[in-house]
């Protein structure tokens, strides 16, 4: 109910919207476009094909361009991009913040990065300079320079005056770092320290030193981890030598988060979590393609060995229609034991320590099922073919199938994330290849042992 | 490489643990839990086979035993509990925030409850009464009571003595709420304003009321749509009266965000995100016999269209080598623009509006997709078979189950979701369904028509 409630919300402003854009009245689109913020409007621009999203964009407050470029996906921020000139990209980037910046520099022409350059001063051109020395997926991408400091031998009374000599703090500031001299950091002080106690405190009684700081060549999902296993709303980023860098804020920590999930979802399916829901059908098409034409090769193989049993087939073609139930089943009990390990590797809950633990369940779970589903199946083959030893074959093949389904299922990605790649990717192909192959080779097979004669 | 050292310290740390819960030696594991946030030790308990997990829980610091539970998954939080005697249950749970006490409730024994409330004072009974009356998944239910409210005819300067009075903030108090005399929401004012501007500034000016407050009725996954679409820290939550009611912070949005992303990944299988990794063999038969059940059945309808054809099969057995192949391509294909489609559902990107263009964008993809492949195809068994109808055959067989699966990949997510289902739970059963059943019926059915003569 809650769910549909809000699919309508959305989907009565996007047919308001569509219908405007229909009549051509831009008034009440530009009007609804500017009560949205900027990560709102990039959702609608991504729900839009090329020639209305071309429309709308062009009705975005130029003011809010650049935000929205950096809330888009890859994809469709090439496309905007590609519809907006020089000067129009110059302002937008130079409106955002460095770590904002910093993600974007990669899809700008290099026309359009000097010129933003040129318009900075020199401490925030350096800043940005070093955001970009550091590896995309990182912590150094991600970290905002801007960070306000304060030395341990000092009261509350002097700090909240240089804070209001300062004026305006960093957005999500909630932590003020110590650092010493060098620039190393020390702990970190809570605002919320600051208002509840005696301006009198010295800012050392205050200082939590037990902070943990996030290394600058730390992975974006190491760091992702760490924010929701502390309920952190801000970290410091440090060098070898602890000298504090930055800070990395809970708003981006959201976003690597949301792409991760897209990520694992999508993977599944040979997309990648940037693709474009209107992406150019040559495009699209070249893309599917790669991956159709894989699962084509493993489907070959599968072929290959019904191939070998055609002798069989001609005999009994009672096994050409029920050969599909065993793989198919193979494939989605496979899938579900897939699941659950590709979410437990990504939580790092599955390791070396626990796989012969977990493959000794879901063996377990595969025998159960396959005598289980077996017993309802040879009942049904036995009413439809009225053929008992047929029965009993395809009950073997299929407990057999599914115990080659946990085993894959457990094994194929553990294997695969051992050697680096990700298992969410792959996994899946392999997968069905083992539940296709083995399948029709134990069902055939066997029927040609047991049946022919 | 990054998702490769990752791995390997956790798995590093999971296997020193194994080794030492092997060899009996607990010191040391506890030693090792103790350095663990709780939800990092809530992690490690779910990546633990049974016996072991109740060895850890056992080492795990009482302190720690509520925060930990709130971290665990709803099948894992159960055999904890199952593992405590009362009082150590009613000494966890008196711990507790309201907010995480509330997601806790549900799942203690009536006896528990029951000396928990006693424990408590009436201001935080009442609370925690007033939390349990929204319903679960609801703002409400998310919501913390205890927030911190100003007037807005006063100073800084006065607020921050009230401050200094009052002692310790709620966790992650980023805003001081500005209420009337009845308690409703005007706006509120930044902690970063209150340190940045002088003690004498009057706090109206300071007031931002261009806020939105969130419904207490509002649906948990609207409430986290929205954190991260204004990159929001924590949200005051009101009723119909505008009378606020406690707020929402973005550490359980996290979890929420999370908590979706799985479920989402998850459902797809036809499993539940609160699944234990080690859930009992007989509990987890049970469950994937249902979702395995269903596959069956709609097993036994594409066996039953090729069953239609077996003399067919039994003319031209190479149609059961091949048929796998269109079959399996178009559950591929269709799979791929399932997963764009949940997705673009899930963000409400997807609505009435523009399903009409993404079906015709996917029906090119699909016809290019089968003109490429079927090309292929064709070559193959041109050369496998030396048989040109065949080959022609299973081009066009291909061509229209691919444009099969891109029709039923865009309709069946979005119809399910407009009649009130969950579109990533049941799409991919129906959707295999097609693409097998049409896969079949238009390979074999074609070869009857032209190839049998």
């Amino acid at each position: 109910m809650a769910e549909a409630a809000r699919h309508d919300k959305t989907a009565r402003q996007l047919r308001l919207l569509s219908d405007a854009l229909d009549s051509g009245r831009l008034g009440p689109v530009k009007r609804l476009i500017n009560t949205l913020s900027p990560a709102e409007i990039g959702n609608l621009l991504e729900s839009l094909p090329p020639a209305k999203r071309k429309v709308v964009w062009g009705l975005v407050d130029p003011e809010d361009d650049g935000e929205v470029l950096v809330h888009v996906g890859e994809e469709v921020r090439e496309s905007l991009i590609a519809d907006m000139d020089e000067d129009e990209l110059v302002a937008a980037a130079t409106d955002l913040d460095i770590d904002d910046l910093a993600d974007l520099v990669d899809d700008l022409p290099d026309k359009v990065i000097e010129e933003v350059l040129k318009s900075m001063d020199r401490e925030n051109r350096e800043r940005l300079e070093r955001v970009l020395s550091y590896a995309e997926g990182t912590a150094g991408r991600l970290m905002n320079p801007d960070v306000v400091t304060v030395r341990a031998d000092t009261t509350v009374d002097v700090v909240l005056r240089y804070l209001r000599l300062r004026g305006e703090l960093p957005e999500h500031t909630d932590h003020l770092y110590v650092v010493n001299r060098r620039h190393r950091l020390i702990g970190w002080v809570a605002l919320q320290d600051l208002v509840t106690h005696d301006p009198s405190t010295p800012i050392n009684r205050l200082i939590d030193d037990n902070l943990t700081a996030i290394h600058v060549d730390e992975p974006a999902e190491d760091v992702a981890r760490k924010f929701s296993d502390h309920d952190w709303i801000s970290a410091p980023v440090v060098d070898d030598d602890n000298v504090l860098l930055g800070r990395i804020t809970i708003d981006d920590v959201v976003d690597i988060i949301r792409e991760q999930a897209e990520h694992q979802a999508l993977s599944a399916a040979g997309l990648d979590e940037d693709e474009d829901l209107f992406s150019p059908v040559w495009r699209a098409t070249r893309r599917r393609m790669l991956w159709l034409g894989i699962n084509l090769a493993t489907a070959f193989l599968a072929a290959g060995v019904v191939g070998q049993f055609e002798d069989t087939i001609h005999a009994l073609t009672a096994l050409a229609v029920l050969m599909p139930i065993v793989a198919g089943m193979g494939g989605n009990a496979g899938t579900q034991v897939l699941a659950l390990m590709v979410r437990g590797l990504a939580l790092g809950q599955v390791g070396a320590s626990n796989v012969r633990a977990l493959l000794w369940k879901e063996v377990r779970v595969a025998l159960l099922n396959g005598l289980g589903l077996g017993l309802i199946l040879a009942l049904v083959v036995l009413l439809w073919f009225h053929d008992l030893g047929l029965a009993l074959v395809i009950t073997i093949a299929l407990t057999c199938n599914l115990l080659f389904a946990a085993i894959a299922g457990v094994l194929i990605p553990v294997t695969l994330k051992r050697l680096g790649y990700d298992p969410a990717l792959a996994s899946s192909i392999f997968l069905t290849t083992v539940t296709d192959v083995m399948g029709f080779f134990t069902f055939l097979g066997l029927a040609t042992l047991l049946l022919l004669r």
